[in-house]
């Protein structure tokens, strides 16, 4: 193999590669990143045997080839040359090394053989489709605060995607929960996406679906069986197993029949939460909320340190009702709310509540109460 | 007590005291600050027993009077209020609270009795003297990365200021070293400061003093005895105790006689410094370097992961020359030269090699060879 590729462009594909890469590896190849040098083109692989991403950009390849290097190495290495280099990659087959050259800096490393390295095998998808990348985040983004991080519950280690009817008609739909807040976020079905089968996507396929995921006019195409999800743009392909569990059945959390409705200013709510809730020390925040007419007086009673309370100007029509939450709970669904307004559903302070982003049924969240 | 006070100029006052107070307390009081108003004046003083910092800021004092409460909590509080509040403080007798109020939020924290305070002894100095906050800036900021971090050698946590006869005469001169390296600043002595005792100032107080001396032309007193030095302007005083033990007779450190001259521009240095070395793993870098006529190529040889060079077109036109450092203290050092170039003097191999700054003498590094 020998190449020559602009810094800029190589530095953007390795750094994507390389994060999926474990830090901790009992498995030596699996710190390393798979680079194949064809026609015009060079790949670098990289996996952690659940999630492998696969990064192409344009190079002038002189001779065709393969090998493995450490993705953290070559990674930190194109991020020290100078903007604006030309690196080129060789091969020496002789010594078993890679040769990384630019300007004055010559680096030769170790390799390990690319037949050793772990290729994922390619499945059947059962159902291929396209969509905004603009959508799929809003869909990711929103629901991932949500995930358990409980590995007993590995079922809920994910964000659940599947196809249901939304508000608006059929919907590409997300859903994330660990039993004490949820999150479902829908999006316009996309075409050829009925019939897909709901898969959990796991929590670090999420996080790396980012970097794929940044422009939101790009067409993203999915691939999903009932084992693995493929994300690909022309460039990028991420490919995932999926969490191999039953999803449970949220619908039935989500209330119906809560009527006392409180509209807020979002940010406004966050800050006040936030504030409120310094003067206590302990993990478990609990702010208690008094609704009254048009007042909503958010307060925190810390035995050790203080109390705090905070009035805020809301709508509320309905009768008086104290409840009480995690505070840091209330604090991740008011930062989802893009539009200025929350609207938090109350039934009693004994039932969770519902709250969504202003007038938009697209997004909605469920949030259970604490005693305080 | 009762006192209103800006937001900003709160924030201001209390950020720089709870920055002295240490995260974990085995003594309550000591995770306070102590809250005095009197006059037109509130301030604000907190400890470790070790530095003492005491803040003070225009306030409408309303009821003289005093009281500590976490200056963490009192911290978060102050940052998160909102932008041009008005923040209003009041200490209740009867509950043992002090109220924070501004806006719509209230606040009751948990207080200590002032009596319980520990205020530092105040002391007979033996010098008094005034200095520019640049100038103290440069000498602390520019040798601190040389103090040890060996709890054993606990007279050398910390830079050794003093007075001493720099290369452009009397000087007020600051010293650190960890036995690996040295860096000497000098600064012109300042009217009264001969026959100042020398202080070891510890390294916490160092970080500390950064904010005193942000404004170059500010006017900073000083003031040193031989147990306490003291870094006051009319808003803001930091009395620290000095470390009690002999700093080492570093100019024995210094080498006089090395002949081999080599200058190179400082940036260029680290960076390439900084690349060779990524293909080391270990924690002692090592990094070679190869002095030809005019030409320096860096290397670095790990037997695990590879190896690198760099060719570098130097100044130098003495023999050849062959010498290992730990990159690490490479860097550090050509990190600290302010001007275009690094002047290295080296004598053989094994011997210490000095740094210099372009032809200025006022600042000194030297740095311990290892074997590559």
């Amino acid at each position: 193999m020998k190449l020559s590729i602009e810094r800029a462009t190589l530095l953007k594909a390795v750094s994507q590669a390389q994060s999926v890469v474990e830090r901790r590896n009992t498995i030596p190849i699996l710190a390393n990143v798979l680079i194949e040098a064809e026609g015009d083109t060079v790949s670098f692989r990289a996996t952690d045997l659940d999630i492998e991403v696969v990064d192409r950009a344009n190079a002038m390849v002189e001779r065709a080839g393969a090998t493995t290097v450490s993705a953290v190495m070559l990674h930190e290495i194109v991020r020290k040359l100078p903007d604006g280099a030309l690196v080129s990659l060789t091969d020496d087959q002789r010594t078993g090394r890679l040769s990384v050259e630019a300007g004055r800096s010559t680096f030769s490393l170790a390799t390990l053989p690319r037949e050793d390295f772990p290729v994922m095998a390619s499945s059947e998808y059962q159902s291929n489709f396209t969509a905004k990348a603009g959508d799929l985040r809003r869909l990711f983004e929103k629901s991932k605060f949500a995930i358990s991080t409980e590995e007993t519950r590995y079922y809920l280690n994910g964000v659940y995607m599947h196809v249901a009817d939304g508000d608006e008609g059929r919907a590409l739909r997300c859903v994330a929960t660990d039993g004490h807040r949820l999150a479902r976020i829908d999006a316009a079905l996309p075409e050829n996406a009925e019939g897909m089968p709901g898969v959990i996507v796991p929590r670090k396929t999420v996080n790396e679906l980012r970097k794929l995921l940044e422009d939101d006019d790009a067409d993203i195409a999915i691939s999903v069986s009932e084992t693995k999800v493929r994300f690909a743009t022309p460039d990028l392909a991420l490919t995932s197993k999926v969490i191999d569990g039953t999803f449970p059945d949220y619908t039935r959390v989500i209330p119906a029949g809560n009527t006392k409705r409180l509209e807020v200013d979002a940010t406004e709510f966050a800050k006040a939460v936030d504030r409120v809730a310094t003067v206590s020390s302990e993990r478990s925040r609990a702010v208690k909320l008094n609704l009254e007419e048009d007042k909503l007086t958010l307060s925190v009673n810390s035995p050790d340190s203080g109390n705090a309370q905070e009035e805020l100007v809301v709508a509320y029509g309905d009768e008086a009702l104290e409840i009480g939450f995690n505070a840091k709970y209330l604090q991740e669904i008011a930062n989802q709310i893009d539009r200025e307004n929350a609207v938090f559903m109350f039934n009693s302070s004994g039932d969770p509540a519902l709250v969504r982003e202003g007038s938009d049924a697209s997004a909605v969240y469920v949030v259970m109460p604490m005693r305080v």
